[in-house]
Order: C-alpha cells, then sequence, then structure tokens
C-alpha cells in the first residue's frame, strides 16, 4: 500500500509516496512558487530526477502536476493514482477542535480554513492544498489530516493557558497550542519501540531542533507542556524568530522604530533569533563556525541557545518530577553534536552525563549518546514526521500496508 | 543615627524612618494623592497616629508636609531634620547605568530622570521625589539611591539578553533588567545571617511573591537570573499583570479588542493575571478561598501561579546545576502556606520535603519550613526592602549608626 504525504504551505506543496509495506520512501519532491510562477523538483527512489519550471496558478495546478510527473515520463514511479491507498496531509493548527488525527471530509477542510484566524500563514493554505487534492485524486482515495498541535492536547490548562483576561481563551481561542507534535510524538514512540520500554511511567524530555524549536514534556507517552505557544514564535531562541520576550518590550520596540503590528510580527518572526542577534546568520552551522572563529556575538546565540534548552530540561523535569530520558531531535539536535554538549554538561544535579566519545561527531544517526551510569539517558533520535503521517494515515483508514 | 527611608511613586511617597542603633522603626508614613488633592497617613513607633487631608500639588509639598508631621506636633519623633543623617531612596530602574548603590548628585538625578523611557511610570516620580528631597533636608545631608535592578546587574548575556535583533539591546537597551532586587538581596542575605552560611558555594531560589512576584536564580550570592524582564510585567502570572504570554498573542487580543498600544499595556498589566482569569480577585487571599469554595477558574489560577513557580524553580536550578535553598517572601511568600506546599509537592526528583506541621498556618515568620531530612532548605524569610536600603545608606555614606 502506497501513502502520499502531503505538506502544503502557501506557496508550496512537498510530498513523499511511501510505500507502506517496508516504510521506504519511493519518491519526494516540492512544488513551488505556487501563485506566483512554478517549479517542480522530484526525486525517486533509484535515483532519477525530474526538474521542470512550470506554471502553477494555485495549488491545483501543482497538484496536477505531480500526478502527471509521478505516472508518466522518466520519473514516474506508479501507473495510476489508483494505486495510492491514501493521502496524508501536515496541518500546523488544528487548535482544540482537533484532538486527533482525522479523516478529511468536507466540513473537516471548512473548519481547518476557519483556523486560519490562528494560524494565517498556514491553515488556508492548507485547505487550499485539500481541496486541490480532492480534484486530482479518485473520489474513493481517502484524504487524512494530522495535526501539528493534537499531540500537546492532553497538556492541562495550568501548563496551556496564559495569564491573561480568561476572555482572550474563550472568545479568541488564545491559549498554548504548542507545535511539532507530530515530531515530538514520532521520537518518543521510536525511543519505545528501540528499548523495548513502554512509555508508561516515563519522563521525556523531547527537544526538537532546527529552523524552529520546541521542547516537549513527556509523560506516560503524552505532552504535558511544551516550549512554543499561542503560535510557533513562542519558546527558546530560534533561526529567525526571537523565542519568548517580555511582551511589553514588543510594543516597546514597535513604537521605537515605529512599525505597523505586521511589520512588528515580521520582525520578531523573520529577523530576530539567530539573525538578528548575530546579525549575520541564521543557521546553527554558520552561527557555530563563527564563533568558533571568535564572533562574539555568535557565541552569544550559541550560549543563549544552550542555556534556554538547558533551562527548559530543568522546568519540565520539575514539571514531571523527575527526567529519565532526553531525546534530541531536528536539524540542529540530530546534527549539532557542540549543542548537545552544552545542553548536557553542567547538569550533574540530574545525573546527566554524557559520553563524549559517542556524541562527539555524531549527526543524524540514531544513538544513545549517554553514558552507561548516566542517570539520565539521552538519545539523537532523527525524526521522521512524513512516515509517522503515514503511519496515522495507513491506521486510520484501515488499509493493508501489504496491498 | 536615623536614616530616612524613602520610597515615590508618581502619585504617592512613601516613607519609613528608621533608627539604625538598633534598626527599629521610629514612624513610617504615606503621602497619597500627590497631584490630585493629597493625605498623610502618620504612624510612630509608640502608637500615635496623624492623618490630614492636605494639598499635595507636587512632591514638594508632599516632602514639605512630611517634615512638618515628623518635627512638630503630637505626632513628631525628631526635633528638626538635622538628626536625619542620610535619606535613602527605592529606585525602580537603574538600568546598565547604575550596578549598586550609588551617593545622589544632580547628575545622578537626570540620570535616574533619563532612564524614564525604561519605566515611565516610576523613574520621573524617582526624579522629582529626590528633587523635592533636596528642597526640604539640609544642604548636608546626603541622598542615597537604592536600585530594584542593581542586584541583577550581576546576571550574564546568556541570561539577560532576548532573542530580538542586537539593535534592540545596543540602542533601545532593552534586555531583561530584573526587579525586586533589594527584596532577593535581603532575604539571601538574612539566610546567610540566620545560619551563619556564607552565601559562596550556595544555590539559592529567591521566590518573592506579592502582588507583583518574580524569581530569582541566586548563586554565590550573586543574582544569575530572574523572572521578571525589560519590565516588570514578564514571568510569573501575578494580582493584574499577566506575566510571559507569546509575544503574538499580544497584537492578535490587541487587533481583536481594537486597542491603542495604551490600552493594551493597561490591560496586560492591570487586568490580566488573577484579576483577568478569575474575573473576580487580584488578591491571592480571595482567589484562595474562592478555589476552597469550588470556583473553578480561582482554581486554575491557584494550579497556574503554583505550577509556574515549581517550574522556574526547575528551571533555575538547572542553570545553577543545582539547588541548596529556596526562599519564600514577599506579601503571599510569607502568608500563604498553601502556595507554598503546591510549589513544594512533587518534587521529590530534588529531595525537596516540606515539615507541614511547621509549613501550615504559618504566616509572616521567619522559619525553616523543610523536614530535617529535606536534601534542599525550605524557608519562609520576611522582607525588608527598607532597612536594607537604609543598611546600604549607612555603608556608602559612612555615617556611625551609634551617632
Amino acid at each position: 500500500m502506497k501513502i502520499l504525504v502531503v505538506n502544503a504551505g502557501s506557496s508550496s506543496l512537498k510530498y513523499q509516496l511511501i510505500d507502506m509495506k517496508d516504510e521506504s520512501v519511493i519518491a519526494k519532491g516540492n512544488c513551488e512558487r505556487i501563485g506566483i510562477d512554478g517549479k517542480i523538483t522530484h526525486k525517486t527512489f533509484d535515483g532519477r530526477e525530474y526538474v521542470e519550471e512550470c506554471s502553477f496558478p494555485t495549488h491545483t495546478e501543482a497538484f496536477e502536476k505531480l500526478v502527471e510527473v509521478m505516472t508518466k515520463g522518466d520519473a514516474a514511479v506508479i501507473k495510476d493514482m489508483s494505486e495510492i491507498g491514501a493521502v496524508g496531509h501536515r496541518i500546523v493548527q488544528g487548535a482544540e477542535v482537533f484532538t486527533k488525527t482525522t479523516i478529511v471530509t468536507d466540513e473537516v477542510i471548512d473548519q481547518i480554513d476557519g483556523l486560519a484566524d490562528l494560524a494565517p500563514v498556514h491553515n488556508h493554505a492548507h485547505a487550499l492544498a485539500l481541496r486541490a487534492c480532492k480534484k486530482v485524486i479518485p473520489e474513493t482515495t481517502p484524504q487524512v489530516v494530522v495535526f501539528d498541535t493534537a499531540f500537546h492536547q492532553t497538556m492541562p490548562p495550568k501548563a496551556y493557558m496564559f495569564g491573561m483576561p480568561y476572555e482572550c481563551y474563550e472568545q479568541f481561542h488564545v491559549r498554548k497550542y504548542g507545535f511539532h507534535g507530530t515530531s515530538h510524538r514520532f521520537v518518543s514512540m521510536k525511543y519505545g519501540e528501540v528499548t523495548g520500554k513502554s512509555l508508561e511511567g516515563l519522563n521525556i524530555v523531547s527537544c526538537h531542533l532546527g529552523n524552529g524549536s520546541s521542547i516537549t514534556a513527556i509523560k506516560d507517552g503524552k505532552s504535558v507542556d511544551t516550549s512554543m505557544g499561542f503560535t510557533p514564535l513562542d519558546g527558546i531562541i530560534m533561526g529567525t524568530r526571537s523565542g519568548s520576550v517580555d511582551p511589553s518590550a514588543v510594543e516597546f520596540v514597535q513604537n521605537k522604530l515605529g512599525f505597523t503590528p505586521a511589520q512588528m510580527s515580521d520582525y520578531l518572526n523573520k529577523k530576530s533569533g539567530f539573525l538578528g542577534l548575530s546579525g549575520q546568520f541564521s543557521d546553527n552551522r554558520d552561527i557555530t563556525s563563527a564563533a568558533q572563529q571568535g564572533d562574539k556575538r555568535s557565541q552569544l546565540v550559541t550560549d543563549m541557545l544552550t542555556y534556554e534548552i538547558k533551562k527548559y530540561i530543568g522546568s519540565y523535569t520539575a514539571a514531571m518530577n523527575g527526567l529519565d530520558v532526553v531525546i534530541f531531535t531536528g536539524g540542529i539536535g540530530e546534527n549539532a553534536p557542540e549543542v548537545r554538549k552544552g545542553v548536557c554538561e553542567n547538569m550533574e544535579y540530574l545525573g546527566i552525563k554524557l559520553d563524549s566519545s559517542v556524541n562527539d561527531g555524531l549527526k543524524g544517526k540514531l544513538t544513545k549518546i549517554s553514558a552507561p551510569d548516566s542517570k539520565v539517558e539521552v538519545w539523537v533520535i532523527p525524526t521522521n514526521e512524513e512516515l509517522l503521517i503515514a503511519r496515522d494515515t495507513l491506521e486510520i483508514t484501515g488499509l493493508d500496508k501489504n496491498a
């Protein structure tokens, strides 16, 4: 059984075709610049590649093109779309409406679109992609939506409420939603699979560190707190996002710079974080290398990043009354040994002890990096959100993976 | 030697006259409604009380009145102002300009006034009070300024920088300053005095919980991190202040409510926190009692308050790589056993163990409330910012306390 996984943005449509028999990726690609001009990049498992400049006025043309590329020509991987059992979509914001993976109906699409108020950049694009997909796949092929927020719907009110007047929650749905839920769920489940342990009774802190970063407290396999908030701006410092700042400072700076609210939002989301502090780099690899060459502002970024992660680990350990496992994932979490080292050093009070001989130089490989006598296990677990979306899709549709 | 301690706001001027021989309070009072109409309330150590409706167009008239009341009539405590050795003023914002207690000169007053941009409600009022005080005390009487922020100037950049572009710090001085420094310093020093221990080598988390609340990590007697930020809005939920919220949520709510930035600031500072969430109470005593009677939103406030404090303790324990002492102070910290209990329970991972027989019912009394076998000492230490201001003033002026 083949499942198509779709991750749509306002001007892009990333996809993976996964064979659920062995969970291998048959093809993956990206339709870019939707609404501008258009370009598709498509790669197959056996190394064939297809690139074309196209015209993508809407997500529908992008979908039509990906069907064409997947079914015809030199980079084809299937005969026709009926070979695809189901389509699984990544959706950023499910709010309190969607607490779990859901089969798509017209009503579901409208509800996702209706949440665009809470996730202006993403949800409307998701709805466009869902409607476009419906037009190009056979009527009988189910679509499934998997929400970044769903995993965090188990947080208790004391963790998800802000200290703003209750009407903000009741009327405007302002609360902590948390994001990267599919990633945090994937790596925590993976930990259970690899070690053969039940997550019941375990306290895990999962650190998804990438362009966007979030840290999640996972107790008994369930999210009980997370660092991203109402939007993905909150929490720790990120590539171009500020993370948490005193709410008063927002207005103060906006006033100083004479910004509109939209400009200020842009400033905090796209010009802050590593980029804004270093003045040069949004990529942690550049930051690390500049810091090693003595750039003080890049060193500051590194210091802040590790310090903030460390504080979240401490905070969530208190929230859960103990810590058994720390997981690093995401681009930085998987590939930056020096960040993992910075986070884990001087944490003797919890009994955290890295095995430097394992951690140093380790990139992108599922590995336990704590020493055998560490009281807390520390793991690098590469994330795979697409695979979990495919697994969810298979499960909820009841399709046979070997069909 | 008598020292007058002054805490001036934009429309009020609180004062204490302290005899440094035995650190006893000779008289204390408040000049209220400055700039509106005016009222003085004055009490002496031996129970005399004086109340008068007055005219206080500016802080100068208020100062003149307090001199009159202290030196003449039924509630007089001194013959004339020359009996006062020095005046110590509480100043909210010293920014990076003032890292310690300082003797007042005209330049110092101008610098304090110049920081009004960073603390609009307080610093200009402080400058007004300093200038008014100069007019009514003998020219030879030194004035001293003690800053709420000074104790936190030992924080490292990784703790005080926000993830906003560097220009916000460089040009607009936006960073974490922290507040309640005099209180955190007082209670940590008091802990040292009472136990006879040096603060060197100790990791202390000091929880100042009142109408405004802040939590500070104190390592080797120095502040290394604190929960209030650029302004006293940041950190944990407070009586009417929101504490930390996702910066994106500020703009979102402002837009929904059609607020100006000033209205939004008012909303977050004066209508949020306990008051905004419960819809009824800004005082923790009311919240606790309503929660006990089954009010769900008051229960939510209690849950959030204890949860957020707990997380800060965890966070700062990670920042310091261990924890020796937790101190509770401030109106709530000193007088709310149920808050202290909520914070300290389910903290076995740190070895925190309250002695319920000591904690329950304990109000406003310097007491160790942890069990003898608790790995972390937990104390209630009533704060006394005025006394520390007086001590600082004595020390920097080199006056003889027995004179």
